[in-house]
């Protein structure tokens, strides 16, 4: 693959059908609840109503037919260049082939371009969610911050941060 | 005063005027930038619009014909029992009558008595805001997370935490 084709495939702006291939997705990889669901949903229509008004911005990747994975980042409102990668999903069937690696790199390119400094990505701090943290550090970030019994008993909240 | 009275002047309703009364208390404060003034009165217009079916729940407290201080507070989404103080504001003509700690307070026993076990609080920790954090600080409040240069280069995040 030359390296004009890696690029290929990302898209920026949201259409009808990625409400439905997002909560495919989301859903699939059984690592959000209902409602972290319905918010992912929630935010790919509000860039499709608003368009580039959008605080939330995209980028797909799709392969042949179908999405594979998505990226969803803003700015965090009230700062000036720290911006929150608040979704990255891949369809657990396309997983291991670096899918996740080059979502994150698009988005870290495009941050960088809309002048952000800072690059921050929250999970949880659940064993569950042991390979999410290692698919940051193994991005680049480092542990911010950690608020233990944050999302619930027993549940901390793990904020990775990367500076561009 | 007695006990009863102490407790008396608490609205949790917001009302048309609201927004007026709650631009006016946010930016004689001078602590808030336009874009955040403008995020607090959006608050209360979501609170005037859904009622109790708002994620924002405020404490308005009044003295004679007038607002003179209110705070707004929320489960913070996608958790269980952590609660943000999204805003503390008192007027500044009323300061140093211990307004803020009782908002705080009444803040406190409202998260409570929604079965909430954490209270985070947000500020800068620029030099102007030394009053801020120290009014946490004196309210209890211990600092749960420094982010350096968050909000923009050299103003740092603060997140100061209260377990309940």
């Amino acid at each position: 693959m030359s390296k004009a084709e890696d690029q290929a495939g990302f898209r920026y702006e949201s259409v009808a059908d990625d409400r439905e291939q997002v909560r495919r997705i989301v859903s699939a990889t059984g690592y959000f609840s209902d409602a972290e669901i319905e918010i992912a949903v929630e935010l790919v229509e509000d860039r499709l109503a608003k368009g580039e008004q959008s605080d939330y911005h995209f980028v797909f990747l799709e392969q042949g037919e179908g999405l594979v994975g998505y990226g969803c980042f803003g700015e965090i409102p009230c700062t000036v260049g720290s911006y929150d990668v608040y979704w990255i999903a891949v369809d657990p069937n396309c997983q291991g082939q670096g899918i996740g690696k080059r979502l994150m790199r698009e988005i870290e390119r495009r941050i960088a371009e809309r002048g952000g400094r800072h690059v921050y990505a929250e999970t949880s701090g659940r064993q569950q969610y042991t390979p999410t943290r290692l698919f940051y550090e193994r991005c680049g970030y480092e542990v911010a911050s950690v608020l233990p019994d944050f999302y619930a008993p027993g549940d901390a909240r793990v904020t990775y941060r990367k500076l561009l």
